[in-house]
């Protein structure tokens, strides 16, 4: 099998947004008139993004769901993606398992693959995606207002956890752990969410680096500080019965600053607080409130007493030692 | 340095196309109304598209170009591109070459860099380019007819000779080695010559695997065969100098099946001829007829004496012996 019968063989069908050029130099298509298009790209490695112990199946549904997650944070429809691949090796059993989860997920949101490229290398996943969004209506970092609650969606440290027990630096249940895996290997974009909350929050980001860094992100773009309380690591949804095991201090650090969450972080004015969990119950998304943003530069991290939280919360940054 | 510090010094400019959201989430972007939007994608790796031995400069030159060659090929106008860069290391003499090699094009063609991905990993670099076309005006490959004349832009084979010579199979003088050496290093994509073939030309296609492979993509799409006379080879504008010091059998592989061409491989009526010559000169790029668009699926190269030439000639394909 060379490289043109694997792309007609596990990444060939049927076009439906694209008017013409699946499989030509180009991939053509006529965008939706009157609508704005968001595009993000992500590339992923092994040893940095996935463990060489991942299901294809999983890295497949993975490497397209931090790509919507981006999509979900400024609160675009998936329209398509473009699919570039490097391989060690033609392993037909490993493009069966990556291309089946890649499909799984782009066929629940419509997303579809317009273009790509596949090469011999070390195993190199890049994915560049697009959505559609009305004009004005994006979801963006730097439109936190001096007030707003701060929020995130579902739960975040369970990533993490996972990557900690597989360092072999933390010992949990098989049960729990499976669960915390499928979060670190299977990640679920907010995507409905992400649309929902078109009109009702005033910034957005996903949550990838890590809480803290992430927030950091939002506060930088628009200006503000911000007051996150950590009562809702003690007791909330968005702690994991997994995550729970952990004595505070170590959920803390997974919480805030474990990265790979792929939650959205967003912030909306308190009189729209009704309405943010109306759009959560209509997306079946917990949301969780966890601070507020505040006049000035700074964040405060504050214990369930009250009393500021001095450790430094360290993102995730590729090129940091 | 850290990577948003990376992002930042070396990666980050001014928007214009971009309404919002460059260093967001997602890139937000407004169509031109009516326009139709070509989607490319390219994953460059060491050892299999460039040489470790290759000046960043050059190389952020041709991991664009490779991409606009793409969108030439369908006669798209370039707009944007994003940027996915998996580093070994942070070597800031080589991101700076990188990033100048790189905006050099970018800014000669008017394409403007709208998001972007950064990790450590093994040397990839991956861009996917976005250009627009007016609605039923692309160039694709499926659009040969027979008795179309089959023509070639710029020279091919010098690509494929520097990477001989590279390899010590070819001993070369030092000036006409650079001259080939640039070929490969610092491919040229021919954007104007590909919007002005728009309306001319039936079909297009840009010379990446090979003549003889990509020639067969058009074939195989536009359900045509095709008479290639060699004639050319052994005298053209197509040849350039260097090549022309190889005795002729080397020269017909390297020019056939070379691969690392990016010029353009299109078909014309020929009552288009006149038409073709004035848009190669208008964009200041010489042309070449090579051959015929024939009935039925075969593809026949002859020789300058009018026979079949024999030998198959194996254009690129990554997963091959």
């Amino acid at each position: 099998m060379g490289e043109f019968d694997l792309i007609a063989r596990y990444f060939t069908r049927p076009a439906r947004l694209a008017v013409a050029g699946v499989g030509d130099d180009c991939a053509l298509w006529q965008p939706q008139p009157g609508m704005q298009l968001a595009v993000s790209t992500d590339m992923l490695v092994e040893g940095r993004h996935f463990l060489s112990t991942v299901a294809p199946q999983r890295l497949g549904h993975k490497s397209l769901a931090v790509n919507l997650s981006d999509l979900s944070a400024c609160g675009a429809r998936p329209l398509a993606f473009t699919l570039a691949l490097s391989l060690p090796r033609l392993d037909e059993a490993w493009l069966q398992g990556f291309s089946h989860g890649l499909f799984s997920l782009a066929d629940a949101h419509g997303c579809e693959l317009i273009g790509g490229d596949t090469t011999q290398g070390p195993l190199n996943i890049c994915i560049t995606v697009f959505g559609e969004v009305p004009p004005g209506d994006a979801l963006l970092r730097s439109g936190a207002q001096t007030g707003d609650d701060i929020y995130i969606s579902g739960s975040v440290g369970d990533a993490r956890l996972a990557l900690e027990v597989f360092r072999g630096n933390v010992k949990l249940e098989a049960g729990l752990f499976e669960a915390a895996r499928l979060r670190m290997e299977q990640p679920v974009p907010r995507v409905a969410l992400g649309q929902a909350l078109r009109g009702i929050a005033n910034a957005c980001i996903d949550i990838s680096d890590g809480l803290i860094g992430d927030l950091g992100h939002v506060l930088k773009a628009s200006g503000v500080g911000a007051v996150v309380t950590t009562g809702w690591v003690a007791d909330s949804a968005a702690i994991s019965p997994a995550l729970q095991c952990l004595p505070m201090s170590r959920r803390l650090d997974m919480a805030l600053a474990g990265g790979d969450d792929y939650e959205l972080l967003f912030t909306a004015a308190p009189d729209q607080a009704q309405a943010v969990q109306e759009a959560a119950n209509d997306c079946d998304v917990p949301v969780t409130c966890i601070g507020r943003i505040s006049t000035g530069q700074g964040l405060q991290v504050l214990d369930i007493h009250g009393v500021p939280v001095s450790r430094r919360f360290v993102s995730f940054d590729h090129f940091s030692p």
